[in-house]
């Protein structure tokens, strides 16, 4: 890795404490992900991105503001990222996916928090991530208790902004979603200093578009019977998208999709015939979280779908692009964003057919439904959830995880349970 | 007490459980209340209030149902009675307080939930609780992620309808309380068959203004230095104002507050001189939920003020009775239940304000904070409350409990240490 100690001192880091992460980090990685076999070739740009991610795209970032530009950080993939990049500015995804962070939350927050708000309020007081201390500001939103409580502490820290998401989804509601993504446009253009126009908007929707078209080639080349990417590989690339430059990130995602497509064609699997087809449901996994899938995927089986944040909810459905004013532009980013299926609106069985949807179109032996520990919303729908896929006759297996080390070898067993008898 | 048991077998309760709860309740209430010396007389309505609830008030709700009327349960305090009881329907709490009620909700909730929510579902699901049975139709809100996403659980077994409740308070989201409060105006009439007029209406909101009228002067008594009633006592009045009919109350409350009055001017106070005035603030205390006041009142100190749903949150505003529309009038409903003052808004510092006011007010000489233990909301604000009331130079000790006994002897350690510490 190259040296960015000057550039994280500048930051105003915490470099002792840094240093702990970046010693860890690299072998995590190496751990889950460079001991798998016939990796596409083409997974060398993701492995570079995270051999260097707190440095090559914090450089850029960097950059990016010595030219006047303005950097936002955000927690949720209901907040648009085309308004900030309508505005010349660039949006950067902030959630804490390491244990590591999360003592820091601990220090302000009830520990009875679920480790992601936890890990993403100690990374930022703590100093210990480079994100954290760029982004000029950050964009919340009122998804759950936790996350919308614990901005009003990160508030006293970093100029905070904080979009109201409606709980149900009424016409209303979507109306009301629109508002707030008009008051969003606001407000970025008051700390930008540039003004949104039908243009830049209109480039901006198309940029974000291809960015899931491209997820959507990826996502459908692990429809096949043969697989040519793991699970783990496809989650760190979702994981990666988030924080990488959007342009670049479409084009070296469908860079790896003509390689996985020609293997498709030539028939080459990354995993045994037999292996079992996991879909995971439920709460999202933040980089480095890569607990579950590697405990899935050393396990006897592969993970071919996550209907979660960071999966399928995060591209399934494009921003309509034939509008032209900016009154239609934002009705069509109400339209898309309310059309996403998370546990914090009432009702929400909508994601229950994402999942059998999702199942069948992965061709799904079993599904795992994870959830993050005091997450009450996934882990209330959980009862639903389980309940609807058995009368599908769709195996699943609830569990419920933080970010610590502590229940591997217990979930392993489970895991393990689980995927052996789906071969029964 | 009299045989109820024709009654409840007509409910379709479980009796054999519900004998269980019979058979404990009186001992309970007779530990902590009856035990008092030098109680108000007029506490005899309350007496018999509490030990007949399962059988006075659902026999007066049944004789409404026989007669063509509706009764509609709450939980929360957003919800405007006022709608209700306009339409010649009838609304009563539902909010379980007992640790008898948690295990039926555990069944198909997250045991990380609160034990209100807990003991609300069992409540319902167990068929132990009249109220629960009576009720036509259950009136919920979004007020927090437990309740939102229990509701939808309890919709399965009960006509329920849902309001949204925004989670700021912008101008925009008063009017959006209000556009919530007229749907449930539609709704209530099209479930009664009855139409709110503006009298009705007007009525209404009188019935209510006057409950409230009457909180507020028992309250007043307790803010004097001759303290004419203990915590307990105003703790289980607030808590029947929840159920009982409300003129009734209301007068019983009024011939309550003549008494003492009459002992403020006498100087007859319920406890000695130097006992500590303690403030509670946090989450709601639902009935039968004595176990902190009854702690703090047999460790030397006395509760003067309760800044919760069951307390100041209740009662401190009144509705504009001067309006003569029905837009009118529902513009002045939205606008006075958008003033409480709930740790699910954000920001929510105005309740921080209302703590050091009330604990002015009351002459409070320390305040404890309670918990619900997974109320991640007022949790997470316990972090500003304690910062806020330290600065304040207010004694202050926050503690997080649930309905078992378990820690009664841990608290009565750390609640008479800090007691004690106020006398120092």
């Amino acid at each position: 890795m190259a040296d960015y100690n000057e550039m994280w001192k500048e930051l105003g880091m915490n470099l002792e404490e840094h240093d702990k992460l970046c010693e860890v980090l690299p072998q995590a990685f190496g751990d889950v992900f460079l001991t798998q076999e016939n990796r596409p070739e083409a997974m060398d740009y993701y492995n570079f991105v995270i051999a260097e991610i707190h440095g090559v795209r914090p450089k850029e970032l960097i950059e990016h503001k010595k030219n006047g530009g303005k950097v936002f950080g955000t927690f949720c993939i209901y907040v648009p990222d085309e308004i900030i990049f309508a505005a010349d500015a660039i949006a950067t995804g902030l959630c804490g996916g390491s244990q590591f962070w999360v003592p820091g939350g601990e220090k302000v927050l009830p520990v009875n928090t679920c480790p992601l708000i936890k890990a993403s309020v100690g990374a930022r007081l703590d100093k210990t991530c480079p994100f954290f201390r760029i982004a000029d500001m950050y964009i919340g939103e009122t998804t759950c208790d936790g996350k919308k409580k614990a901005w009003e502490i990160l508030a006293e820290d970093v100029p905070f902004y904080v979009m109201d998401l409606p709980q149900m989804k009424r016409r209303k509601d979507v109306t009301a979603w629109k508002e707030e993504i008009e008051d969003l446009k606001k407000k970025v253009e008051e700390f930008t200093g540039n003004r949104i126009t039908e243009e830049s908007l209109k480039k901006a929707i198309s940029l974000i578009n291809e960015k899931r078209k491209a997820l959507m080639r990826l996502y459908n080349c692990r429809k096949q019977k043969v697989l040519p990417i793991s699970g783990r590989d496809a989650l760190v690339i979702m994981q990666i998208a988030f924080y990488d430059d959007p342009e670049r990130f479409t084009q070296m995602t469908n860079k790896l999709c003509d390689e996985l497509e020609q293997r498709i064609e030539q028939g080459i699997s990354v995993v045994k015939e037999g292996t079992k087809r996991i879909l995971v449901t439920g709460t999202p996994l933040a980089v480095p979280n890569w607990k579950l899938h590697n405990i899935i995927e050393t396990s006897g089986g592969v993970v071919v779908c996550e209907e979660m944040c960071t999966g399928t909810r995060y591209f399934e459905q494009l921003v309509d692009e034939t509008k032209v004013t900016l009154d239609e532009q934002i009705e069509a980013l109400a339209n898309r964003y309310m059309q996403i299926n998370c546990a914090c609106f009432t009702p929400n069985e909508a994601r229950i057919d994402d999942i059998i949807r999702l199942a069948k179109e992965y061709k799904a032996d079993g599904i795992i439904n994870l959830n993050l520990k005091f997450c009450n919303l996934y882990a209330t729908e959980t009862y639903k959830v389980e309940r609807e896929l058995r009368k599908e006759g769709i195996p699943v297996l609830s569990i419920e995880t933080d970010y610590t080390d502590s229940d591997s070898e217990q979930l392993r067993t489970r895991i393990g349970a689980f995927i052996e008898m789906l071969g029964e």
